[in-house]
């Protein structure tokens, strides 16, 4: 009952919703005059009208259904649930005594009658929604919010009395917004409002939708043969029945161009997309995911094989990758569209060179509080995580050139980690080692030094750090904890000298790189995990350690001999600005507003993307310190910062990504993610040095950690932290970037679960080299984490 | 009456607009207790009700008044355009055989009652909308659209009826995606639908909203007296005058919060944010532009010395940079805004790996259609032109290398254009020559040779070509043309041989460059326009000509001396990959959809940013030939294309993108700049080879462009092709970045027109060293045009 719901298509059922602009619109009607088209254009189909949710005496209910079945006589008719009180159903159904049906329950019921209703033959349904668009449901969400994700194509019936325009268009634009495609607009002629007139000209102009007005049936009689014999006629005319079978005509060919449509996007795309960091040569068509629409945590893909008529076109995917690390706030989130369409209706976009807006300040406010670092003061924007290491590039470049006073034309090179990954414009990849990511690019050119690094993995059940062979001998602390939240107590680790090998080993390494004589600009790491290059947890003391001895090390990298300034005071950086390159890892990824907060270290120039706007649209803040900032600040106009793209601090990207911010860090201080923090990820707490809010955790349960870890057969390690799980399988071959074993269990995945025939559903993940790894979005529910836990086990078993 | 309209915003004077959620939720009451509770507040205080259009028998729009001036004495009510019909002001305003009121008209007298009200004293202006928040206006515009320019913050009377729950949300929808901000929700309560219970509770959570509830008043009775008493003790009652006294307190202290925040947001702004491109220490705090919000062509700016009470603090500023090259229809454009919100309700994001959405391909298909170019059949979408450029060197050094045979590590360089201008990413950096741009940049390495080459300008009236110092002697044809579309009728002038001297010039310089030893992999160039590089005309015979001469000459690039494979058909490139920027100069900047239109040649790749989303969010698409997308294509996944970014393609860009372009692409088809083209750029037609439509034209006046140039004292020339306009002004002390002349014609149209006391506007415009340019939307009006060009000419004179 609790698996994900698919999007209702089939191919010879063709389902509509119908929304009312308003109450007592004459939906009966029209779904009679539908139903009767219906019937009259094939005989042998079934049409079906479901009302899930009804209220009011049974009798009133019984009356519609009286009216259908008089006048369209073989139509069926069938409510889901039935409250007793005349009231809108979130107020009749707690009144009722009964259990008040979640959303996900009332949906699941109407996509199980869809799926029976396909299964039985050809035909039409007809779902008929309670008030207007935005009535409550019996729990209380709106009407237009909770049917989202049957994204059933909709039939919006107008409004035709005073006040009707209004109605109806904004009734329109907020299915709109939700993405719903309204096909058609009904309504009832007036002649003296002549809404129909009106309405016709805005929605064909606007939106290209068309607009069908019929005759106002006739008024009610007293005597009820006579009213029944008035309302046969009327259904009977030559206008009404046209007009009805123009309508029917215009919704068979819509669904049908849908599906059409639908099959024919991966090719389409196949012969004129260029993928990114895609061999051609190895994609067929068939291998590209066609996605329809994509709500919560999952996509509504197009079913392999579904081709047949009974069988539903559309399941459920699980973002399992969170959609290239962006998702936060879940797929098409109300509140981040409303956010997104406020800012472009109050701005659009404003340049940003010596102006300010409301969004782009309150963004900057919010992420410099949310950091606590004292250090960070100064807030760029850009538009994406590769765009913002460039920046975080060019200021940390320029404040250690002019403090060592190095030429303009010194070969800078950065420290970083093996395998760091900053992003693909040419600067951003001039800061990874050569690697098969880069070493074909024509451009590129290596700048730095890239250190290796211990490793954490859960290894058959035991947590391990596993350090490189350059350090295994100075390591001289216990390569195995208790548990992760050991292995992140840097302070009692530093308390036991844990620390002092990989400071030896750090200090050594930049000696020798001095004696070489090789000049460094900056420290770029990205905080805990090592991300597209291999999804590597690092041991958080390796990496405070690094940045510790730059920082107590300027004599390292002063090649000149000279005697650079002193930095100004304790926030000013010293040896090498520090950059954390957080575009992964930062904003509640690991479960933590700033990565960095794991390392207890602050950097002096911090990159943010991704989570950033909830996963909606492109955008970066480049944080910096005051100090940096402050190497750009002379007289002469072109020694200042040259970067801005023209939509820079774009308002509806500064507007959504304030309304992220907010959201999740009112769910951190509401403790959302509780249930989480108790799959095993407090105990046992074994430190003293840290609360039980200071643990580490992840959304993925413990067990299944170690579950996984026990897996010796197929996996080497693995670990979870935040919304993260990463599997390291085996690849005794070596084969790396295409390791067999990964895309084994990602095949397993893709093929997924079906629930009976009627509720497939499947997981979409990535694969790096021989790591599988899936990825949560911030909203992610603890029953979607336990169905995706047993497929994990099912498919490795 | 034609010049631009401020929002409306004064110190002392509170205005706010009323919408109703649906007709008859009690406008009228609500209010009387609001202007009750002004009085009771401070006498002194006027207290101002302003219905702009009201129908209707005058009696009754008297009845509402009588109920004011009954129960609430000292109101003023005013109507400014009353209709005898009592029908939607679209349907009585023609009916009425006045001329109907154009919305400009109408927000004008708006906007010029409420200058009056500011005027007169400290007090509240109440503006009353008709009917619900969509209901048409004169003109057919559906108010919540007609009355975005003034954005009154807004009250919304909410619906405590059956199905008014609905009706207020959709409401409240429609009024928030166009940037209203609504800050108060009022409503009756109602003890049966408890709509007041819901709305204090959906608001309140979703938006911060405060919604207040109010006893609903007393049946009307028979007895006019009687009935007159009851409402005289309901106003009265302690239950209303709290509640309207805790509403009032709200309005007022949200209209100081409003003017504080815009008062503290540029010297916030200046302490936080850093800024592209900026020398922060010549910026002052009070340099920086406040941007309220902004709508069509204009910014709404906090106004200098704006703490005087009765001035008013917004004024309309013309966004003279289309916001960094940006706009295309207009800033807040309800069609981007509602296409954007559509994308994310229905995706939010999808990661763009081997899946295909609709909006993906929709675009693609558009752009690959648009361009008519046989070359182009793949798209590749990256985040920015500087991305977008870097993608198109990945791609064209690629194809370029495999078939000369170069090792990865050869030092490939680009022919370029001098001044070019590619982004700001390192690798679009490396595109450019050394410049004051680039040169301090620490990792800036310039890759390549740039062309010197002649630039069209109108001087004296007279449209001429000058060539560079080197190129001088060869030209051997004409320097003065008798108009723009002659220099740009390229048929006619390669008739007469007037490529020649191009020809020759580039040879040589190609046969230099190979004698050095110096190795090419890419032409790339902005046709027509030079636009970061100084705002420059090229000749498009000498661009048309380096294309033709680069795809002649395959032995002048292939630096080993083998066979290089010929190109495989006439599709395939040949010489060089041929680049085309159009980042700045495409999709109907210069008037067309591509402007490789105007040189007649077809690019091997072409890159589109900027006008792309019609000026809403950042997206790039890189557009390829099949033959480029085939030099990819290998067994090996690392010969891929390796690029891509966490929102490629993403969802909300693209269907903006598709929205945007269809719109211009509709414009075009029906003729929406004929008016521009009639401003003196169809004649003379002097060509013979180009019809009328195939000619040159801007929406800047010819006339205006010689009135311009011959300003010799202070203007060297000028020139204008579709929305551009570039000054090029004299420089004889060749200060270049920094020239005088073009910020003292900066400031004097910053300081703008004051139209009487009440109407003030300015232009915001940019400079480009010794160049001021003005760029309009392509929605920008002849009338704006007309006021542009008048204040041009009134700071030159």
């Amino acid at each position: 009952m609790n698996s994900p719901i698919a999007s209702l298509l089939w191919r010879h059922l063709r389902v509509y919703q119908i929304f009312g602009a308003n109450t007592e619109v004459g939906k009966t009607v029209f779904a009679t005059l539908l139903s009767r088209a219906a019937k009259r254009r094939c005989q042998q189909e079934t049409v079906t009208f479901l009302k899930p949710v009804s209220t009011g005496a049974v009798e009133e209910a019984d009356e519609r259904c009286k009216h259908l079945q008089r006048f369209a006589a073989t139509t069926t008719r069938k409510t889901l649930f039935q409250y007793q009180l005349p009231l809108s159903p979130h107020l009749a159904a707690p009144a009722s005594g009964q259990p008040v049906p979640s959303d996900h329950v009332l949906l699941a019921r109407c996509h199980d009658f869809a799926a029976q209703c396909a299964s039985e033959g050809p035909g039409w349904l007809f779902l008929e929604t309670a008030g207007g668009v935005h009535s409550p449901a019996p729990s209380g969400t709106t009407q237009a919010d909770m049917y989202m994700p049957l994204r059933a194509p909709t039939v919006l019936v107008a409004d035709p009395r005073l006040g009707g325009i209004s109605q109806t268009i904004a009734a329109f634009e907020s299915l709109h917004i939700r993405g719903y495609d309204v096909v058609s607009v009904l309504l009832f002629r007036n002649a003296k409002y002549k809404n129909h007139t009106f309405l016709a000209d805005y929605f064909t102009e606007r939106h290209g939708l068309p607009v069908t007005s019929i005759a106002e049936p006739p008024g009610r009689l007293e005597d009820c043969q006579r009213d029944a014999d008035a309302m046969d006629e009327y259904y009977a005319s030559g206008h009404c029945e046209e007009t009805a079978g123009q309508i029917l005509h215009h919704l068979d060919s819509r669904h049908a161009h849908r599906i059409d449509s639908l099959h024919s996007l991966a090719s389409k795309a196949h012969k004129h997309i260029w993928y990114p960091f895609t061999q051609h040569s190895l994609l067929d068509s068939k291998d590209i995911t066609t996605v329809d629409s994509a709500h919560g945590d999952c996509f509504q893909t197009l079913a392999p094989s579904s081709d047949a008529d009974r069988q539903p076109l559309l399941r459920s995917s699980f973002d399992g990758s969170a959609s290239w690390w962006t998702q936060g706030l879940g797929h098409s989130n109300p509140n981040l569209t409303l956010a997104a369409a406020y800012a472009a209706g109050r701005y659009g976009h404003v340049l940003f060179a010596a102006s300010a807006h409301a969004p782009a300040l309150e963004l900057a406010e919010t992420l410099l509080d949310g950091m606590r670092n004292p250090r960070l003061n100064r807030v760029f924007y850009s538009d994406n995580g590769s765009t913002g290491t460039e920046v975080a590039a060019k200021m940390a470049l320029r404040a250690a050139r002019l403090r060592y006073g190095w030429p303009v034309d010194a070969r800078l090179g950065m420290l970083a980690l093996r395998g760091g990954y900053h992003g693909d414009t040419m600067g951003a990849m001039d800061m990874a080692e050569p690697s098969a990511f880069n070493e074909k690019v024509e451009w590129y050119e290596g700048k730095g030094y890239w250190f290796d690094y211990p490793s954490i993995l859960c290894v058959n059940g035991a947590w391990t750090v596993t350090a490189p062979a350059g350090l295994t001998k100075d390591l001289g602390h216990p390569t195995s904890y208790h548990s992760l939240a050991a292995i992140f107590d840097l302070d009692r680790r530093e308390s036991r000298g844990e620390h002092e090998g990989y400071e030896m080993y750090i200090r050594k390494v930049l000696s020798t790189l001095q004696r070489q004589g090789r000049t460094f600009g900056s420290l770029i790491i990205e905080p805990v995990v090592v991300g597209a290059g291999g999804m590597e947890l690092v041991d958080p003391l390796f990496q405070r350690t690094l940045v510790n001895v730059v920082r107590q090390s300027p004599h390292l990298f002063d090649t000149r001999g000279g005697s650079p300034a002193s930095p100004k005071d304790s926030h000013d950086w010293s040896g090498l600005p520090v950059i954390f390159d957080e575009v992964f890892t930062g904003l509640y990824r690991l479960g933590r507003f700033t990565s960095s907060s794991f390392l207890g270290v602050h950097p002096d120039i911090s990159v943010h993307a991704k989570l950033l706007t909830g996963g909606l649209v492109p955008l970066c803040a480049t944080l910096a310190s005051e100090h940096i900032f402050d190497a750009f600040g002379t007289c002469d106009k072109t020694d200042a910062l040259l970067h801005g793209h023209s939509y820079t601090a774009h308002p509806v990207g500064c507007q959504v990504a304030v309304e992220s911010l907010r959201e999740m860090q009112a769910m951190d201080a509401r403790g959302a993610w509780d249930w989480a923090k108790a799959q095993g990820w407090r105990t046992p707490v074994l430190n003293e040095t840290a609360g039980p809010d200071d643990l580490p955790w992840s959304v993925w349960p413990h067990s299944l950690v170690t579950y996984l870890s026990q897996q010796k057969a197929t996996v080497k390690g693995a670990w979870a932290l935040g919304s993260v799980l990463a599997i390291h399988l085996r690849d005794d071959a070596g084969t790396g970037y295409s390791s067999n074993a990964a895309l084994t269990l990602r095949e397993a995945l893709r093929k997924g679960v079906e629930v009976g025939a009627a509720r497939p559903w499947n997981v979409h993940s990535r694969v790096l080299g021989n790591v599988l790894y899936l990825m949560a979005s911030q909203m992610t529910t603890e029953t979607t984490i336990k169905q995706i836990e047993r497929l994990l086990q099912e498919s490795l078993a």
